[in-house]
């Protein structure tokens, strides 16, 4: 039975910390459904799953999947709870956390398989905002999701939970810089679209104009501040989420839904 | 200066408890945008706003909406901090709260006005989720929420402020009898329509059989459990957000994002 000290463990933990991951290029993947997902992305030769760490009661609920892990050649290992709390980013520790590659890629690559609907994230600092919006552009089918400036790294334990496995599904990139990924977006020919509250034209018109029909990137800025001027003039065009009723606007999760969800059958009924 | 001794202090305190706000009929609406909400509301006629509680330092900050209040007839009153943290139902109290009247009505109240697009939460327990699906059909153009059967109370203070004010902008009614409130919907000319991952056909189709313009009452379940069966055999039929990509579902409000604003996009264009 290892413990909180055991070297391992100790060194697993670092990996609550994004300096800790950004350093070993890994990270912890809780609960049942992430490391199911997790030995899924490894499978497909995605990336690496270097162990588990469960305790007694974890273990006896996740049988089949700790079996599934070991033949897959990945050690596991059972901790005490302290310990596995101390592995735990979320409220209600799982007490199951598989170490993991990151899952992020090069711009290049993320971008590499003629994309039609990407998502980007400028400034995006809440992580389970950022996790919810994975999981919509999972749901929505989207190519890619990048993460851009100050955007809260994806590993974040928080928004792997949000994310409910969507973070080893699509393709994933991160930069601090922002124009490199727009850039990198217009190069893979995907039109730019930021989406904006305060954007003349909303979804439906652009949707009768028939603009939404091509390849896009939806650009989403921080629910707080939204999208700075300069990086409004460097997309191809603004568009708004409709209000209908009395709401000042959307929350990001939610207005991500509408976009990627709209462009997503416009594509598809193409 | 009241402290949180000071008996009308104290008797506010208890509206942070939903027993206490039942008992009442009034409950605590917290921070700037809330409170400027409230006094809009209450202009309206559509309810009362007891009085206001201030600390020194939120009266600085929003001098020009207290002033308003006072307009209003309403008494403004200074509170100590600790005072201001017990009227809070939040992780960082604001210093301004409002007492207000409950703004929920009778189902048919709430359905009077022919409408055309409403939201029905059955069993929602999440505060967040139901202040966010406020949120989104405010925003959507919806008629009414209406809360059936186990939902959280609107007035928790939790869904208050995830409802970022539409609480107070359109007419909710809550029940604990879910056929009760379907019912209503179908009394009011509503077609019930079940929002369940496993349905058979999804909203794409819907929409392309000409299924959505007539008036919807939308039906979502927690996100733990979906809908119980017997509900799913009480509607009108039930369709399924489309999974482009592999994540197993979305989340109670960008799913509810997604179909209510599929409605408001056919129901208009129509």
């Amino acid at each position: 039975m290892f413990t909180e000290r055991t070297p391992r463990v100790a060194a697993a933990r670092q990996l609550t910390r994004r300096a800790g991951r950004d350093r070993d290029r890994r990270f912890l993947a809780e609960g049942a459904q992430a490391v199911r997902e997790a030995l899924a992305w490894a499978r497909a030769g995605h990336g690496r799953v270097h162990e588990v760490f469960t305790t007694a009661v974890a273990a006896q609920r996740n049988a089949e999947l700790l079996d599934r892990a070991l033949d897959q050649g990945i050690p596991v290992s059972e901790v005490t709870d302290k310990a596995a709390d101390g592995l735990s980013e979320t409220v209600s520790p799982q007490g199951l956390v598989a170490v993991c590659d990151l899952v992020d890629q090069s711009l290049s690559d993320a971008l590499r398989a003629a994309p039609m609907l990407v998502a980007v994230l400028v400034g995006v600092s809440d992580p389970g905002n950022a996790g919810t919006v994975l999981r919509v552009a999972d749901a929505a089918g989207a190519d890619a999701v990048l993460l851009a400036g100050d955007t809260v790294d994806p590993h974040n334990g928080k928004c792997v939970r949000a994310s409910t496995g969507s973070l080893f599904h699509l393709p994933v990139a991160r930069s601090r810089d922002t124009k490199a990924v727009l850039a990198a977006c217009r190069e893979a020919g995907l039109r730019l679209v930021a989406a904006d509250g305060y954007a003349e034209h909303d979804l439906d018109q652009a949707e009768r104009a028939g603009q939404l029909a091509g390849p896009t990137a939806w650009v989403f800025g921080s629910e707080a501040h939204g999208l700075p001027d300069e990086l409004l003039s460097e997309t191809d065009t603004a568009l708004r989420v409709p209000i209908h009723g009395q709401a000042e606007s959307l929350n990001l999760a939610t207005a991500a839904a509408v976009c990627l969800y709209t462009s997503a059958r416009v594509q598809r009924s193409a």
